[in-house]
């Protein structure tokens, strides 16, 4: 299993993190994902790796950007 | 018809104005209902008056709070 950390940012509220969650467990492949409001980080579960753009696209999406590490 | 301003607190993001809409707008003799995220400002429309706990109660349900004129 693989479980990826991703820092999100724009999220205000629960309803924020519930639209999070949705759009990017609709990802293929995505088995679980994890969100905290406080800090912004995401968790996302797959049973193989998944294409990071696949990820920040979802995010954006729902209206929320993935920080790129730098 | 009669139109009555509250303000409700609380909300972060576009979805608590989804939501305080909604609820607000299941309220009996509620036609329309306005929100302005910025100011807080909601506006109900109605053919008559409502009473002012029903809409708190509404607001409530939806997770925020109306600020009782002092």
């Amino acid at each position: 299993m693989t479980i990826t950390t991703y820092t999100v940012t724009g999220m205000t509220c629960g309803h924020c993190v519930t639209s999070v969650k949705e759009e990017v467990g609709e990802v293929p492949g995505v088995t679980g994902v994890d969100v905290d409001l406080a800090t912004g980080l995401m968790s996302v579960h797959s049973e193989n790796p998944i294409d990071t753009a696949q990820i920040t696209a979802a995010v954006a999406e729902a209206g929320y950007d993935v920080v790129t590490p730098s």
